[in-house]
């Protein structure tokens, strides 16, 4: 049965989001075109301001209504450490963690030529000129455990060296109260070469 | 990490969808205000012009452009079988599955008193001045098998009665390709209560 035009267009625009199939996609569109529509007009409108009001922070470009984010704009976070993540959502869940006072860089990205995301769209230049400025003595490189993750860690590195800032990794490994028996082979493997000495 | 406003505006209206949660509407969220927008610009655009366009057809409920929808204007469909389902999805499905040539009345919902949903807001109005009418001279009931769904099935058939239309239920029991050792016992039981005699 083919949705009519209208239809069809709200259905791939759903799909479009991750981890949205095609059945749910159309299962959300009929949602929001139920009666009276008041889902439709909820997303609608948090969209339309969304998109007016949510920019990057100036410092750390995460997401965010001010022209500084709650992270840069809070007086007591470290400014000598900078944490730097892939998205948003990886500013999210560290700031969950608790355990974390210094600050951020989001890159909303990772190298990958093929697809023209190079050192520029990451901000590397805005990256420099802090490290420049010179507050910050440690960048912590939270990339994610990929290969683009890897490659994106190792050429932040090298810039971080080149201004005399030292760049750590995150630790990888057996993930807290997982069994070693489930955990895949690289993360093992991981967790044996970066095993650290009792004392 | 509390979001800005407008941000967590968003992720409430996203997790208002089927079957997204709270890391699921925070990761579209991120995704829809990802570099240029141009995945919130498209939902956007298309949740405005679904809103303006895409109405009922004035003859079985669904979701439609036109005045009429395409089961209903189209001529090959036969008018005297009326299959009611709950949702444009169970519409959907059925078309798929390519073996119904008949039409279709869609109540939008299931009889639930305690959410103010009666008759009324089902369209029962409609579909017995369909009855009357004449055309129709069966009444499929194809609600959903949940108490909800059997209830409004059974007010179903005593409505068609009452106009004389012969009202019929779709079957249930073991899925076709299913393994009976997989299926729950509720479904077994009413695959041999529902049994046929093999002639």
């Amino acid at each position: 049965m083919k949705h009519s035009a209208a239809l069809s267009a709200l259905i791939d625009a759903l799909r479009s989001l991750p981890g949205v199939g095609p059945k749910g996609a159309q299962r959300m569109a009929f949602h929001l075109l139920q009666d009276g529509r008041p889902a439709a007009r909820a997303l609608s409108q948090a969209l339309v301001q969304a998109l007016e009001r949510v920019g990057r922070c100036s410092r750390c470009r995460m997401l965010t209504e001010g022209p500084l984010c709650v992270v840069c704009a809070h007086p007591g976070r470290d400014a000598s450490t900078l944490c730097i993540v892939e998205s948003p959502a990886d500013v999210v869940a560290i700031e969950q963690s608790g355990g974390y006072r210094g600050r951020y860089f989001v890159l909303m990205g990772h190298l990958s030529p093929l697809d023209g995301v190079g050192p520029e769209q990451l901000g590397a230049r805005e990256l420099e000129s802090q490290l420049q400025e010179g507050g910050v003595r440690e960048v912590i490189l939270a990339t994610n455990p990929t290969v683009e993750g890897e490659a994106t860690a190792h050429f932040l590195s090298e810039l971080a060296r080149a201004h005399g800032v030292s760049a750590s990794r995150i630790a990888h490994g057996v993930p807290v109260g997982g069994e070693l028996e489930y955990v895949d082979g690289g993360t093992l493997a991981h967790a044996l070469a970066g095993r650290q000495l009792l004392r």
